[in-house]
């Protein structure tokens, strides 16, 4: 199993929910497939995204990806993910407090990436934006305005909970993947919403920071240069639609 | 630590999402402290859990309860608390791959328990339900239909990658806690769907097993008939809006 190799199942063409596992392999440095980017001649592709939530064989089949394949393990869930992976990737302190720590900020990404989801989706995933847009207008500025803040200055005070941190790690004195998967937060919804999130930025300017120094570490910053890494548009996660990018609350 | 008295932080007044902590302990018969019934005059009460969420004190600040307190820990997110607890309480298998899929499954559960709240709450969790009452009558049929049939596929095809379950158990050859955690999922969405909810536990019968075997498990059964069990009503994660339980989708 140590030897084996770490796959990303994803959807292809989104930074997406995938883009939280991805940043933590560019990050440390460690090789993984992207199995959406193989050709499908070779057994990618989206078609083999779709193969593994049809069946994963002998173990749970993952409701959703993103998943991991690593030898004979797939395990589905961002959190989940990413908590197997921290200790492999020296993404994580060793201690259990640490970890801890780590996996609940990342459930609250979690949580937060869902809900920035749900502004253009707010009535089915089976449903085109056009056939719900009422219905985001009105989802968008609560979302915009109180649910932005308030997941924000849950990160905001985590900085201040970390004693080891200076206000600039989420956890323990060095780069954890919380740390990435808040600067990925922060990019999508700059992506979303840039007329709504300079007010954010300008009260929670260690965040913006926290974004910036993510953005310069050298491996991301040739990830960001890269062709690995695939633009925001209107198929992910975060999209732009002008209409829901409001200052009125 | 070890010594440590369990507590949960929770609302009161509903079984919620502090429900799926509390058959746990229930079942496990291991003691523990439920914050919000302890009285006011005691440290209890809901202006306790407002206290925690204003400050945890030293470590992380939760988003959202339900929370673990243990000694000086305090942990958040539903399926955090159950990872963090069921080794603890001999809920789940010692091996790795247990532990993962448990977790998994019990993230999933997190995910279904959130598209069944915003069922009534589409729009927005600041506004009561009467204030979104047209969004949610479009998106109930989405929600009875198609999704609880994809988490119920899910959960159904689990038992069957579980070679040691016998069908009967999610995790290894006994009683673990995402198996308590489909007992109350089921239990809400019959409480809040109880005309549309026959269908689906016709197609998923092994489903409605593992509910009535969790229910007659003897602390579980217990449990149930006492006082502690809080009724679902209108201000829970499941609520019955009979315009909500359609059988048309």
């Amino acid at each position: 199993m140590a030897d084996a190799p770490y796959e990303l199942v994803y959807w292809p063409g989104i930074p997406g929910r995938g883009e939280f596992v991805r940043l933590a392999f560019e990050f440390s440095g460690v090789p993984y497939v992207d199995l959406a980017r193989v050709p499908a001649a070779e057994g990618g592709g989206a078609a083999a995204v779709t193969k593994l939530l049809e069946s994963a064989g002998a173990g749970l089949t993952p409701f959703a990806v993103p998943a991991l394949r690593h030898g004979e393990r797939v395990i589905a869930h961002t959190a989940a993910i990413l908590q197997y992976l921290a200790p492999r990737l020296a993404l994580v302190p060793d201690d259990e407090e640490s970890r801890l720590r780590a996996h609940q900020l990342e459930l609250t990404i979690t949580d937060f990436a869902a809900e920035a989801h749900d502004v253009h989706h707010p009535i089915a995933t089976a449903l085109y934006y056009e056939d719900q847009r009422a219905e985001a207008l009105r989802r968008a500025p609560f979302f915009v305005s109180e649910r932005v803040s308030k997941f924000f200055r849950y990160f905001d005070r985590a900085l201040d909970s970390n004693p080891d941190g200076g206000g600039r790690f989420l956890v323990g004195s060095r780069r954890s993947y919380p740390d990435l998967s808040v600067f990925h937060m922060i990019a999508g919804l700059r992506y979303a919403f840039p007329r709504s999130m300079p007010a954010h930025e300008a009260s929670f300017p260690r965040l913006v920071a926290l974004h910036d120094a993510v953005a310069k570490e050298p491996r991301i910053a040739a990830y960001l240069a890269s062709e690995r890494r695939q633009g925001f548009n209107q198929h992910g996660l975060f999209r732009h639609y002008s209409e829901l990018d409001t200052t009125e609350a």
